[in-house]
């Protein structure tokens, strides 16, 4: 079965063609600056050259016909005809509380997501521009939608909700919900399968880190708390969000600069962080060359930035009495050997030991790199969010088949 | 020498009056309801019964004449005339960055103190209405000043500072201060006394646990990091306070409940916590008779509390790697044995064992409450920051005495 998994925002749409007979991905790309002048289709097909289009691309319907043009081009394509395509997944950031799993896209559940909008203003209305788009130009076609947020669903109300007046989470769904619970959930059972134990008797630490950065706490497989919030501006210090801070602090703000509340919202989420801080990049790869250049800014923007992170993993072992293995996954999370290095150096009083040899080779593989007697198992093991979409959809499509 | 301690707020004041020569309380009370209606003075000497007085009191310096009045009482009082005090010492909450430790009242430190009335704005300015009052009762009188957040300003950049643009550092002070200084100090030395450790060879998190409520990790003697931030809503949860949540929350339900700044404000500080999600207290001994009598609600605050105090001790322990004290102090900290119980047996993973016999004694005194063999030694210690005050204040003066 082919299957195509979409991931559309309000302004770009990344696309993944799978053959899940071998998992293999037969082509990839991305369609970016959808409703703006030369908009940009850059496609890569499995054993061809990476193409690029420039084109008007004014809506998402108009991308996945392109899109779809492409996969199926006599010297670029990889597929005779569209039709072959049996299946598509999007990724959706926000599944709120009406959804603790993937589920294959009806007027229901269509109707369910636009609810949602309000939880996730940028994110959702972009993936239902993705699903519609996909509807029209696949008419028949079985849409399967995943979410970043079902994974967490199976937090406790004391992991969940927040210290606040009650009538926000009644009235406004104000609650945690977490982000990247497919990156979480897929790194976890890599990771219990690396090590030949089952995921129901270990508690992990899953590091999600990359532009946006997110933690995990999983016990007995299922996540039992993770630092992104009711928005992903919560938890861990990111490349332009701020993380955690006195929540005073915005009201202060506001007050002293004039801001409106858009103004501080985006302070927080677009200008903060490594960025804020370092003042010169908010990229990890950056800030690591400032710092080994001597700048005193990276220096501290990656200072906090560990620090931060570090104290999260203390604070989830001690959300679960105890860890038994912590993962490092997505961009920085699988890249950085030296992030990695200052937080486990750091982490010995649980028994942490780290394998610096293991800790500096780069491989697209799940790795271990603690050593041989660390009480905690540490490994770094590449997440893939898109392989999720397609084996969620995939389950889903044939179930849908035995069904009829 | 004998002292008065004086922790003034906008609208009451609190005293006590010390004898150093044996580090004594001769007599210790409140004024309440300064400005209003039936202003109320409750007095208590040392060996005798408590007396209670109503009358106006339109401000802070009727407020502390009326107190003199009463510590030389012909049958109330405990001095003979307001010349045997010697000097006073004031609680102040707020030293910003210009205060590293208590110091002698002059101009300048006046000056000081106003300008981080911006800071403390419902704190500091009645501190000053203290100072000016005992000033004005007592000329000549030396005062000390002893701020709440000055233990903490030995903080690393990478503790206080928040990963948001500098310019708000630069400009607006906004970085991480904490609060309940003078009580971590106190506790982390008579911790180190009871075991008989040098505390600069120690890495201690102090839980200050009442009303309001923050943890430090102090390491070789001095505070590395602390949960309270900018202001005193960040970290824990409290009684009617949030602690850390999404900062997103904010401006979303600015919006969604069209909030003023004044509104969110007083909505976190206020009407959060404890309060709000039990919907019956603030006060954990009603939370736990509440839980104990089967109440939902009042078993899922007291639940979150001891969740998010445990992972903030955790955290702690990932901060300065490893923990080699707990201590526990200040209202709920000196006094729930179920909270310190909870927290407690989900921390095996430190090595922490629990006496629980030890942890069910009700004491003033400093008490350990670990099992002989825990990794990690566990005490409770009654915290006295009037004393510290009277100390700082009593050292001081002393100083000035020999330099005069």
């Amino acid at each position: 079965m082919k299957i195509l998994v979409i991931n559309a925002g309000s302004s770009s749409l990344k696309y993944q063609l799978y053959d899940m007979s071998n998992e293999s991905v037969l082509a990839k790309g991305r369609v970016e600056r959808i409703g703006m002048d030369s908009s940009i289709l850059v496609h890569q097909p499995k054993n061809g050259e990476e193409v690029s289009q420039v084109s008007e691309i004014l809506e998402h319907t108009t991308a996945i016909r392109k899109v779809l043009k492409i996969l199926t081009h006599k010297e670029h394509g990889v597929i005779e005809s569209t039709q072959e395509i049996e299946a598509v997944g999007h990724r959706v950031v926000h599944g709120g509380e009406s959804f603790k799993g993937s589920v294959v896209v009806d007027q229901e559940v269509k109707t369910k997501i636009r609810r949602l909008f309000a939880l996730a203003p940028l994110h959702n209305p972009a993936a239902m521009l993705g699903i519609e788009a996909a509807e029209k130009n696949m008419p028949g076609v079985p849409q399967v939608v995943v979410f970043d947020t079902a994974f967490h669903q199976t937090m406790s109300e004391k992991a969940y909700l927040y210290p606040i007046p009650k009538v926000l989470y009644k009235k406004h769904h104000v609650r945690r919900y977490g982000a990247h619970g497919t990156s979480h959930e897929y790194v976890s059972r890599i990771a219990a399968d690396f090590l030949k134990r089952p995921v129901e008797e270990l508690k992990m630490i899953t590091c999600h880190i990359g532009n946006g950065a997110s933690l995990a706490a999983i016990q007995n497989g299922i996540s039992v708390d993770t630092s992104m919030g009711l928005t992903p501006l919560e938890g861990l210090m990111m490349g332009t969000r701020s993380g955690d801070i006195d929540p005073a602090i915005v009201p202060y703000v506001m007050n002293k600069e004039e801001l409106t509340i858009n103004e501080v919202d985006s302070m927080l989420n677009k200008h903060s962080g490594l960025l804020a801080i370092s003042g010169i990049s908010s990229d990890m790869r950056e800030i690591t060359e400032g710092m080994i250049a001597g700048y005193p800014n990276a220096t501290l923007a990656f200072e906090m930035y560990e620090y931060r992170l570090r104290k999260y993993i203390g604070s989830y072992a001690a959300a679960m009495n105890g860890v038994d293995v912590i993962v490092f996954t997505a961009g920085v999370g699988e890249n950085s050997i030296i992030l990695r290095e200052r937080v486990l150096t750091n982490l010995t009083y649980l028994g942490v030991e780290l394998d610096k040899e293991a800790n500096s080779v780069i491989s697209g593989e799940p790795r271990r790199i603690s050593a041989p007697n660390s009480k905690v198992e540490v490994l770094v093991v590449p997440t893939n969010e898109e392989l999720v979409i397609a084996r969620d959809t995939h389950r889903l499509v044939q179930n849908l088949i035995r069904n009829v």
